[in-house]
């Protein structure tokens, strides 16, 4: 039975991966740490967890943490997360960090858009990037994976037959997302009160969200060469799901019935990525740990559309699906 | 033209109010005032007023006041209210106030549920009860309307004719209403942030709530005699509207065609309620002063139901629906 | 491995009795049947499936059927039930049917308030009703079991502990219940269309809802004499749960204190029944077996709250709970 | 004062039309028609309209219609509307189509997109577009206004301003919309049953949707040259309102400070048309005639944003805007 740590329990993310965990017959969750003023019980946090889970969450303690978890994962914030996984690693346990932190391997380009001097460059380095779809092997003997973020996983699996193949202009990509309000976040909110976002929708991070670099690098190493793309993210009134429009040139000739062959074929392998012949709907992944996509040409563009839950293959699913991976279980264990 | 300044303009009962004023063709909004923090540009705080009224909303001049203005709608909390309405007043406007302060007669009830000593009993003593269908006459010639809270006025119309006739047992009637989020207002909290709210329903204020005893001071005036009610509220996720389903014992025979008959005597030169032989919807009142009322018999208790918008037959619209009285207006002007 | 059949798997409860079966270690959906015209592959019926369950819907036959599995999941709806539990009976299968067709007792009750003729009542005698929490050594020697309607799930397990004391007047019980829209099952409908149902919340099934009877004939066997209840349903605009308000008049003395510790005693074995010290959230049981109950006293009347998931403790789950103890199972299996 | 009729009064831009008129100041309601079998009481199919529209919904009876109108909103579906216009106008009543049997003005494209023969090319060939901001003058002397589709609304306002100065390359344009549930119009249907639609979001109309060419042909108007549009639409859980995200190449350079005052500029006599300094939302403009727009400037695209409700501004509000113009009102009558 692995054991299973989270470090920042008092989150979406970490309740999320507690629900899952919960349903893995080779994992249990024995350790749940916050900030010390976001301790308490979880089931008092969670209320979802009455009966189910009556764990704790306490200050990290890193003695307690060597001798109760096999492997952490790391719910933290930017920015904050690199200055605690360096402690989780040196603890001896695997550590799966769902924060920016490890993702963007340039350290300029992470200083830009985060604001920050990086602290912990070595393990970025070392730590192989958590989308087991491209990125598996390198995931099998890692010590630290660097999750990825929830809009880069829905955008990057949408596109990446095509861009491994050379297929679209590399410099054309428009990713349109919509996302479901969870990905805010639990800290109440002008723009996530109730009666501003129900009923609504509008755009936010225009020009500046921070996953448009990591899903750059993403679609520059599965492409083999650099990759622009202009992401737009905005959110709409439900809570879990990110739709993505991924627009794109194509750079070669290609039919709608190549393309379907060319994703079936690329994906045919993976139990997460499903390929659809009509849009996918949020609502269809909600809950789950899949990725459903539908290419197709419109107007001799390809239009690329990719459907996840935010909270499971866009964060909390994933991070277990790399656990699963780093120790030699079926991928799928706790997932289906 | 009445010349309306709304005291507290940066709430939601404050824009509801401009909203329904902008197509009133006998008032118009003249001056808005908030505390001097949540002072700026009306349409940047609420950008539905965008090309629509562009008016500062600017901390509160009692000399401007008295020369812009003839009347006050008083947006101001509880407690704070009482504080404020001596000095709108003494500007020589009417007022109209949309808290507590002055609804509650017995002045030891308001100090016991709200907590605080009551600082202006003498204008309490005069202030009509703004529930115009049953008290439209000491609204008339009123300087002071104590505007109604939203639940007291879906629950009180709803049982009103049975009330007024000595029809039900008025120790037994219990009332349960669900409320939209609005009524939460504008402030961020824990409850209301999306995730939390959307796809979720409540109980809440359980034994507590401060609409209890207005209610009963209300169905008491009605009934001329003591009436002690069970009032449960809980939250649900809409915007918009009160549904109260009220269970009464019945104190005389009655039969569900003479119950028809009551009501639509009872309220057939009433412009705003609305006599429905099915269950009524929040959706057919939002946004509008209506309140739809349907009473019915099932084993042998008789079952009131009647909806609301919270926000304007619960709040704003009544307002208006007061100043009309106030100012000799049709009544229905602004609000149909 | 137990071999679950699913009849009438096209609609919603078929639909969430695989989901749960797929998390279930010790058992595997074997069979699915729907009438001719509702069949075809189940992950394009409800594409969630993609890629989890690639069975398809059949016609039901039933030498495949008593070959291929050890139970079946009648998911049809009420008086098309009693046509086919004879003969999956006679097939050698266990049954676990959710219609109403065996749960009340009475056949007259029943014909009145389903308008047919019962055409099974040799079975109808023999069946178990399916509220573990109540009627749990019932259950586990059965052939079929009669599976709860949502309704009363939540209510009666709301009081149960107060009727078994004799604690309330058995003619006094109201019940108050919100339920999501999942409830009105698969079908389009123009209550049910999203423009109608959205920002929406209204009564219905006035004085003639099936479930009343089934609650009272409960809540009889519960309190070991005869009980009447006035139960008033509503829906609101969400997808998942029932919240009920049941409102009771004291028999005895009581107070909140003794009143809490009664509900913790009664339910303290209990895996999927938690007592909360504040009003129960729809949110906090969707998508588990979970029911959260909170009793308070308010003015001298009991008030019961309490929260289920129509679809799983109300439905799919509970069945689930109850093959699991037909078949000497850890009752929680695939349910945590 | 003018006297309108509704032609197709029993659906949702017939409700919404009677909805705005009032409030009108200058025109009543006088004559509703459907088809036979969809006739009754206003009230009873719209309950909104208790005590606030007592009229009948009749069957279209021409001598009753040229006595009782001076223009018809004429509410039809599309290929049924171009059988009635003629007689409408025979009638000798200005005429408002909201069909698209008039937008399109070439009569191929019409019949490809819309798969019939268009049968009144006469009327076709006077039709005013009648999208007032870009076409005022062509309206005003109008007898048959046709009244344009949502997408196009939003979608054309959002890039008028760089098409007439010939700012972006008129073959790269891509539309991205996200529409309400509203747009589905009344009657029920699986994917806009409240459980599919509740909490999801998905494309439709991929490559297909008949409002591209819509778009095609107003955009090269104001371009004054051919230009092509990739449109792709989405819905989401929520009742009004269309958010276009719309992507542009820049033909000459432009920066975000000239881009505004580009904006600014072009609609600074426009009541209707607000500039925004950040993402328009769907909830300020919903219940209102506004169209919110954004534009800016990101990696070197243009973005611009914008923001209507599909019900008014996409349909009732814009033709009723246009009647307005046609009787010689002030254009905001009714609509603030």
């Amino acid at each position: 039975m692995i054991r299973v740590a989270i470090i920042g329990a008092s989150g979406y993310t970490g309740a999320e991966s507690i629900e899952i965990i919960l349903r893995h017959s080779k994992a249990q969750v024995t350790y749940l740490t916050a900030l010390p003023e976001e301790c308490g019980q979880i089931d008092e946090m969670f209320p979802q967890f009455k009966g189910r889970c009556d764990l704790a969450v306490e200050p990290l303690d890193l003695n307690k943490l060597a001798s109760l978890a096999d492997v952490a994962l790391c719910c933290l914030p930017h920015k904050v997360s690199m200055g605690f996984v360096p402690k989780l690693l040196d603890a001896g346990l695997k550590v799966i960090d769902f924060s920016a932190d490890y993702r963007i391997k340039d350290v300029g380009t992470y200083e830009k858009f985060y604001q920050v001097k990086h602290t912990d460059t070595e393990n970025l380095a070392k730590a192989a990037f958590g989308l087991p779809e491209l990125f598996r092997s390198k995931i099998k003997g890692a010590d630290l994976v660097a999750n990825p973020g929830c809009f880069p996983t829905g955008a990057t699996l949408a596109i990446a037959p095509l861009l491994k193949n050379g297929l679209i202009e590399t410099n054309s990509i428009i990713v349109n997302s919509v996302t479901g309000s969870s990905g805010a976040g639990k800290n109440p909110s002008e723009k996530f009160h109730y009666p501003n976002m129900n009923e609504n929708i509008f755009a936010y991070g225009i020009g500046v969200h921070r996953h448009m670099p990591e899903m750059e690098q993403i679609a520059s190493e599965v492409a083999g060469s650099n990759v622009t793309m202009l992401f737009q993210p905005h959110v709409g009134p439900f809570d879990r799901g990110i739709l993505s429009t991924v627009y794109c040139q194509p750079a070669k000739e290609i039919d709608a019935e190549k393309l379907s062959k060319l994703y079936d074929d690329f994906y045919s392998s993976e139990p997460f990525v499903q390929i659809c012949n009509e849009s996918p709907a949020v609502k269809n992944v909600a809950g789950t740990n899949y990725c459903h996509i539908f290419p197709t040409i419109v107007k001799g563009k390809i239009i690329c559309f990719s459907a996840i839950d935010n909270l499971v293959k866009g964060a909390s699913g994933q991070a277990i699906q790399n656990m699963n991976i780093i120790f030699g279980l079926k991928e799928t264990m706790g997932l289906i």
